[in-house]
């Protein structure tokens, strides 16, 4: 089609492709954009960029607007190209053109910038908030479980014995190690961008420093061109630290379907949570551990998604960065999810008992027979010869009696230290800071 | 082949196959192989699982050993399987049977994956100064130049005036933050595995606790199960944080190459530092920035190479995890070679005087132009509109002088506090502890 | 939650859960799980596994459904679980009993295994055509262009006359290769693996050659375990054709990109395609070729994506593989609507007349120069030393036109033979012998 | 360091940086580099671009170079910067200025085009060979263990009858697909880039169309701007098809790992091949089959490799394309070594005898009872209810002896038919055409 013939047509066509689904995204955002004008329109009016009682009735109305949306009763109308219009919108049909004031000193790359970051932050808060929970019922499931032997495997064959104790202790533990990652990811989201404009500043006299501390941000992105970089960067980071929960999601999935699977057999789910067919009553489908798999190695897909998109890019806005939002923002929701479902199945988890006590596995206690000779000061050499001769005479004795006793072992789980490793984790997020300065700021709104 | 037959040639196959470049992977490891022995042999002796006699013996030996190490005299010989195979024939050379016994309590798998923790932690370590000294360098041209406008791009399309200033200061800052996320890596990789055996403990009264003390570890890796779990998980969270400083250089070299291509001609380089043709005198190839670009972006596909390696293996060691070593020990070096060869080209940058006068920049100034008559108080409708004529007519007038006074902008780069910024994270890894720790294991075995 | 008290409601969360988005996915499969039907109860009919009069009204009600499918008027029942059990449902109220036959001697694995690749089939088949369009579009223009002269880069610097002809036709030529891959993927999946059940076969004597024909399939996957582990396969098979496809359309845009910026300033679009500022009239924001960019890099990682989905997991279905779907399916329609994009662009491009006469890239024909010299006799040394001293000198003189006569240079395009190429492959398709067997099946189901 | 004190110094840093390993892969090369120069060589005689005694002379020389690579006689010396520069060296030794005259109408950039396809095109064949080879034996092994039967599983739960013979069978098939990709990559490489010079082709008078017959490429990559873009594609499309044939072996090995395992306990393999401890008996670790799939899982990793080293690169060369040699030349071998060492072991697999009539397999059965009542004639419902009670009372009984005829079930493996598939895919590489040519090329340098 030759444009020069039929303007309008080609106009929609490319107002379609170029919106793409992005109305859906910027849902995501809607609180968060009204957060971050409601700081914009206190520091312009410190800095008399607006008038007082402008910025009052600005903020009064966007108090209600972010009431609508927390009630859902905030949608986007048809003809709106997007979230930060449909605000505006809201405000001068309420204030005329007032309402059009609060852009003063802001573009919308700035704007769309606060926003994300705003978003990925309450994001990785509730998300630490699922995963302790369910590092939680880890440690807990690991106490309960303690004395439970489990043949450990190494190369996948037969090893040494190992306990339900250490098995839910280490995925407890392996989320301690996860969440220094994210706390990376937060300190990275955590800085403000607001003020940048387009990425190269203002001749405005703004005062960034304040809608730092009133949106709670623990520092600025201080360069203009670098808030404009952060772009894509926090997404990354941040599906980064996502992608290590999710390992660590997908391995214990992948532990789940093989323990219970019939040649082990350590681990049985009752019939509502798995699907199963009555002329095999043996079988009960692991579906939603599958899932949880495959949803957790998509989102370990997620950085290098971002990276390709973002690659070679030079400096600089760029329209691409638009479609990060599309894979990125509904992977916190879907982790939450595998996390409660994970949490649903393990609750209900049945462990079989003395599934050691199976003569199959009895060369387990090989090494532990070894050990014990050791001990008593048998050198290794003849200790590990005598319990060799024992096995090939077939008169190898043992007891499935175990005394570990170092630290992390199955006698001595240290479940305590490990909950301390992430209390003390957790204490560095520094969630309350950010919280607390989001009700001042809406307080603030709504007391006006 | 039917190895019914044959075996031994057989054998020689399958040795070469598993074996493959692994001895070449081990020197990395040597050194701290015999850091990890040192420590394993002291909390022996402590524990009374050595002599104190054999104890001193032992770790005379092995700062011999360290000693050679780092004089480079330490090699594999030909027929010798693996680099710990290498330091226990040392020791057996030189003590007899004492050198066998700093196996107890150990196996094979806890002395790999505190070797591997070792060399991460120090190959962060390294990395970390390397890229202080290049934020700095950074951080100096930002200031040396922060006079020297350029147009600043958005879509790639002219838009606003920018500075050198500003886009030096972008990638210091840009580092600040790779920096949080190689402190998370080195938090991970700072935990104790040792004494976690094959990964599911021993009945051995090890006090893991104290080879943590002794190795400057700041916890433990408690959980044994979850100790060996760590093996691929540290290797992938570092590549992630090696990642994201190879976007930061990478970006950075994609700029170098676009504002050197003619058509922009912002910077140049001495003849020496690119390759040319003297039939095309402009040309100066930036190879050096080009290869950069390369190897960060190479660098960036590791983690998701480490994911694919390690993805849906069931808990417990694979020998799978042997390879990931070959792409990822290299890459430190990589790493810093790159910032050493991007300092070393950008130490001899030549930035062009006066870009910005040239008329084909004018627009840049448009939205100065607008928001300064908006700040002498004419509404922004009527200032926009007021420019915008004056474009249409070909009247626009503007000045090149600028006036941004905001954090982070033109005018008020804040380098300062970036660099607070940077020192607060620097401070935050407290390298000093591991290297101390080091330095009295060592002094401490020399001194037996 | 302790199931053991409430079980229904733990039963709806773990329907919820493992339903997710399939719903969604399934509506992409409803006319090819139609078509799969029709074949299988024909070939039941055919070896008496169902009587004939059965067949007949089944098939008879299929192709209604058909029929309302390609109306738009088939709908998911909100409690329906799936397109199966709606297309099931559909039968039944119709047909009662006879509804449920179709289940025969067919699994629900087997059934999703066909439509999956009488789908992929289909959009291959779709895809192929709109790149057709495109490659004859890139075909017309190189020609049309042929004598606009440009700056060919190397290490992005200036080096060598090039042209918008050969620009073009480089991309044009780029489709080809692209077209080789895709028909290797439309190999793989144009084999048949309905009667493989649940990935075992049964004892039921069915005709898995029949069901090739009648779907018109090239071949059939024999082996049933192997047409099982075609699930991922196909898909990633399929994934990585379109992304090479994505990678030609993203480095197209690239350069678009920095065409239209003005310090290339190389084409020019309409301001309907572009985004603009009155302020900033040289502004036209390329977003339409930065989504295509985008959208074709995301495309780029969805192989990797499939492979973590399914890598190390064992032969044999895995719930994992549903997943699958959600980036796959609608990664076709967002590939073509990048191909239309681009098409309307370029149709609409703007071509600067004589950016090679500007003196800044005279030295583009220096080689040019040497050259000439050299075809008139004069050893290339002294040539290369005689335009060497010219241009010290500054007294070079070129000529800007060319006589490049070797083919696939700028005097000889082979646009021609390119398109050779392109049909020759585009005959190895064979769409037809698919169409034509999926129009009698639905004839015959007609007809009945 | 300031380049303008002491220039010569960065220079070698600089020239350290730039080669970096690259000498070591331009060895992969030698041969090929040594053909295309054959090939330029004949045809800048053919047309008058050299005299036909100088074409003589060279022709005669790089035949003796030739057999001195193919007798591992060729080194690159220490100074000398890559391969082609070696060549050049040996040649004007023998010759003097003559052996300059090989470079006319060539450049740098066409000359390890040439040279990547043809080593691209010999690694494919090379490949494909020992692709035949496996698949040979996995048919024979297919045959040989028809009648062992397997538990098959569905999401990892005990579901159906399987045997060995479909279970190798599947992975003969799954070869015929993978070749079915490889075959694409080689069509895509198999086309000729010489003569396009910078990528732009040039003035001189040459005859494509002559060196492409020379060399036995199928085709021309035509348009010189294309040729150029050609480089990364066909690695990455060359890369994307050895993932296809990764990811077979990987899931072959994954299958191994777990058979092996003694909750299994299907498959052994003799000590020679395994790794063991003679105090756990049982112990037989698969290190061979762990590190294949680790080496085929990280081969899988290449293609995205690739595409973040050139993603958003613009159309030219750029020396980023250098380092994509340094993974996937290796690749080739590597996937080799791996085919090789995969046939060792299944050539000594022990395989255990009746498998599934251990008791707790049972309800694999059940389905197969009620297919059998079924196709007696009993109605699907009332055959499964008769068995489900059977199966609740105790009293199920069944039958170990299946009769599955159907094309590609356990009683019809189509073993034959899938060979044909293999030899109708592998005509389809016309790999003489090539052979002959390069023969003849090389027949005609000697005769010189």
């Amino acid at each position: 089609m030759k444009l020069w013939q039929k303007n309008s047509d080609a106009l929609k066509e490319v107002e379609q492709f170029t919106v793409g689904n992005d109305r859906q995204m910027d849902l995501y955002l809607a609180p968060f954009d009204v957060l971050g004008s409601l700081a914009h329109i206190t520091m312009l009016a410190s800095v008399n960029l607006l008038e007082h009682n402008e910025a009052v009735l600005l903020k009064k109305e966007l108090y209600h607007i972010y009431h609508k949306i927390s009630n859902g009763q905030f949608h986007l109308a048809d003809d709106v190209e997007d979230i930060h219009s449909q605000i505006e919108l809201l405000l001068t049909e309420q204030l005329g053109d007032i309402g059009k004031k609060i852009h003063s000193a802001r573009s919308r790359n700035d704007q769309v910038l606060v926003d994300i970051k705003l978003f990925l932050r309450h994001e990785i808060t509730q998300t630490t908030y699922a995963i302790e929970k369910f590092f939680n019922l880890l440690q807990q499931l690991s106490e309960q479980y303690k004395n439970y032997l489990l043949p450990g495997y190494t190369h996948l064959q037969l090893a040494m014995p190992s306990s339900f104790g250490l098995w839910f202790g280490a995925y407890a533990e392996s989320l301690v190690d996860d969440c220094i990652t994210l706390q990376a990811a937060y300190k990275v989201v955590n800085k403000n961008p607001l003020g940048s404009a387009a990425g190269y500043g203002s001749s405005f006299p703004i005062n960034r420093t304040l809608t730092t501390q009133l949106l709670g941000f623990d520092d600025l992105n201080y360069n203009v061109v670098y808030a404009q970089m952060g772009r894509g960067k926090a997404e990354r980071i941040t599906a980064q630290a996502l992608a290590n929960f999710a390992d660590t999601l997908a391995k214990l999935s992948m532990d789940m379907c093989l323990y219970l699977n019939q040649n082990f057999g350590f681990v049985s789910f009752p019939a509502q949570l798995t699907t199963g067919s009555s002329i095999m009553p043996h079988k009960k489908n692991p579906d939603v551990f599958e899932l949880i798999r495959s949803h957790c190695n998509r989102i370990k897909a997620l950085p290098n998604e971002i990276m390709l998109q973002t690659t070679n890019l030079p400096s600089g806005y760029h329209r691409d960065l638009q479609l990060l939002k599309e894979h990125l923002f509904p992977a916190f929701t879907t982790l939450r999810q595998c996390l409660e479902m994970a949490g649903l199945m393990l609750e209900n988890i049945e462990i079989k008992e003395n599934i050691i006590q199976d003569e199959k596995y009895r060369y387990l206690f090989s090494v532990e027979e070894v050990n014990k000779l050791v001990l008593q000061g048998i050198p290794f050499r003849d200790a590990y010869k005598q319990i060799g001769l024992q096995i090939e005479s077939g008169n190898f004795t043992y007891s499935t009696d175990l005394h570990h006793t170092h630290e992390g072992s199955i006698g001595n789980l240290c479940n305590q230290q490990i909950q301390q490793q992430m209390q003390s984790t957790l204490k560095g997020f520094e969630f309350n800071k950010a919280a607390t300065a989001i009700e001042q700021l809406l307080a603030s709104a709504k007391n006006e």
